[in-house]
């Protein structure tokens, strides 16, 4: 029942960076809607933003208990490259113990975790152990865009205790962790533009700088040959992490050749004095997510496009903040930039580095209800993903968030063939249930 | 009515490059071999190939007269970006004197224009001054593959005296020109690949060797900070051109600032001891034609893309070997190539460089018929763009070529928005015709 219900969720395409799928993501915020109005959450709405709309709901009946707040989001990435996906992206199928499809993993079956949590206590016990308001948003894939202005618009009615997220992983299926850090992150399109028309490139070939070439230049300098970003002044900002925490990392954090099969790759690369772990946790990267330029249809054409442009995301650890390296980005470019040659630089996404306060009753709650479901001590990770509400809820509304995960390195997240495993979607639901009760203990 | 009949030709949508237009491709052949039929061309023939067909006509009954081998091509250049055409690519439309159409120019009109001169006299003398052979190829723009072994089948029944191709451009509306040198071309695909998957940006970057920011790197290493290759023995072979020949370049070809000005390019970039015209003639190039990699969507993607591929061409110059030039890039691919990354390259068109023997008296007599026409006397100029026929007749057949062209540097060929002057194409018609006359006075 449960997993059926997850399976229409996850085969709802609720794609959030693309306009041609606006509607399916507005289906998808109404058919969660209705489904917190029949588990018999209260005040259910739909509430429009810039973007995407917020599925919101509460049930406030706990008088003199905590209120948590629980936060997830129902928009997935895109699914290119459609060919590489075994099953159709949006199937939903089971298989193995899994759930396939976008967003499976990432976040609608983390979301749906608690979503179920909340049925099992107003099913059977017809009320919660606490107050719960829900915040279920549509946009976190393109940087939660409207989400700032919904805070700050409702920062009173949104007033709780604590907030959890489960939008994160976990090592393995017995290692129960709660993330500490999130990196911050800084999405931006390069436009590279030359001469005004695409020319024939027997005829203009020696004597037009080519767009495309100045942009894989362009892309070609944003790194040394030590996997540094090359950018001056790109790491002034950044926090050294004391030798402590190093450690600690070292004892917890997946090792090497970890990391590297679960990227199904021979090689790692990146900062040498680092491990991979640290590396994509408490070190800035910068990925070049797509280029677009010039002739991409099947055989050759002999042209010289006018103009080529590049998805560039940075990853940023604290104090970077998004808008000093947007500054620091166009200043290099433009300093790089030949003759000749236009450059375009549009803002698509910004969020800033959090971390997350572990001196708290509530981690010690969360780290309870893992170990009654887990059996096994919860362990503190660095994560090298972004949230950007979790810094909002923190800095804003001085929330404290409890980063519960329940993903596996190996479920995809993003990349064709993304799956979720129903055996942590059952332990998910047992923790929140669990967590819920330790946090009716406090106060 | 030739306009009429011209429009028609070029509404056909025969892309070679692209397989889902074979059928258009096969339709363009059809409607030629018809035309030439009606035109009373005799012995008509679709003859295939190992990719698209070539149109075959003759008229042998000038006893005693020489044989013109007429060449051209029907196919065309893909038509993206389709968003930067006014018209349609296939609309044919008439504007202002012009013919717009993808292929209006190249070369659909110059091989009309030959159609046309035979229909003249066919109609009007009821028989031709010379022996003539039409040869309409179907591959021309994806590196005339079939063509050699089509020409090499058939070396005897296509013997000829002199070749004419109209497929080449004339600076100026009042000023013939003959083409004395053709670069040659080598057309590849680089594809490199990393990591199995495509990666969440987040959780992998900074530590995974990204496929599409390696791409970049290779190729922002292909050349120097001068403007020249920099793949290691690539201008080893490179025949420097005598000052004399230099010099007559300096007084026939166009200055810097009109080549920029048809670019519609505010700066010139590559070898400085060269004039833009030398660099785009008697200098090898490279040029990026597209690249794929990753996300291209709308909006954001946070990944890294397990591949990316780019097409490149080369034009090369006497005496620069493609295959000799394939092997110098596979092997500076694989000397940079880093480690945990696979690169595989494939040929995809091929041509070797050619300079026409201009000490003949078929050359004297394509001046004549210029100067007949156009009132001016014909220059000779060397070309940036690569026919694959003309090396193939010259080494194989031994037939001598006159590369007489009617485009103008203007018309864009390759781009959006390609047209041809009607102008021209009624000049171009009397030209072939004065050509043919003056051609049945040799010997």
């Amino acid at each position: 029942m449960f997993i059926s219900q997850l399976a229409t969720f996850v085969r709802m395409p609720s794609i959030s960076a693309q306009p041609k799928q606006q509607k399916n993501v507005e289906e998808c915020a109404v058919w969660l809607a209705d489904h917190l109005q029949k588990t018999g959450m209260e005040n259910v709405q739909i509430i429009p933003t810039e973007k995407h709309p917020i599925v919101y709901a509460d049930w406030l009946h706990a008088y003199n208990k905590p209120t948590l707040l629980i936060y997830g989001h129902y928009d997935v990435q895109p699914v290119d490259p459609l060919n590489e996906w075994k099953d159709d992206p949006f199937s939903g199928a089971i298989k193995n113990g899994y759930i396939y499809g976008r967003g499976s993993a990432d976040d609608k079956g983390q979301l749906f975790i608690h979503v179920k949590a909340l049925e099992y206590y107003l099913k059977n016990e017809n009320r919660l152990p606490i107050n719960i308001k829900c915040i279920f948003e549509g946009a976190e894939e393109i940087g939660s865009l409207g989400l700032d202005v919904f805070l700050q618009e409702n920062a009173m009615a949104l007033r709780s205790d604590v907030a959890v997220v489960s939008d994160t992983k976990i090592p393995t299926v017995t290692q129960p962790a709660i993330t500490y850090s999130l990196r911050g992150m800084l999405g931006l399109e390069l436009e590279v533009s030359g001469q005004k028309q695409d020319l024939h490139s027997g005829t203009f070939g020696g004597t037009i700088h080519n767009p495309l070439q100045v942009l894989c230049e362009m892309i070609a300098a944003m790194h040394d040959t030590n996997g540094r970003i090359a950018i001056p002044g790109f790491y002034n900002s950044v926090q050294q992490v004391g030798q402590s925490q190093r450690n600690y990392m070292k004892n917890v954090g997946q090792p090497d050749a970890t990391i590297a099969k679960d990227a199904g790759a021979t090689t790692l690369w990146g900062e040498k004095e680092y491990s991979a772990y640290e590396r994509t946790t408490i070190r800035p990267s910068l990925s070049i997510n797509g280029i677009k330029g010039g002739y991409q249809g099947d055989g050759p054409k002999a042209i010289i496009p006018s103009k080529a442009s590049a998805k560039i995301s940075f990853r940023l650890v604290p104090a970077q903040e998004p808008m000093m390296i947007e500054k620091l980005f166009r200043e290099y470019i433009m300093s790089i930039k030949p003759e000749g040659i236009n450059c375009n630089i549009r803002k698509v996404a910004s969020a800033k580095p959090v971390i997350v306060n572990l001196d708290n009753p509530y981690i010690k709650a969360a780290s309870s209800a893992y170990k009654d479901t887990f059996n096994n001590e919860t362990i503190f990770l660095a994560s090298g993903g972004t949230i950007p509400i979790v810094n909002l809820l923190q800095e804003s509304l001085k929330i404290p968030t409890v980063l519960m995960g329940f993903a596996l390195p190996t479920d995809n997240l993003h990349g064709p063939n993304e799956h979720f495993s129903l055996s942590n979607f059952y332990k998910g639901i047992l923790t929140s249930s669990y967590f819920m009760k330790e946090l009716s203990k406090i106060r």
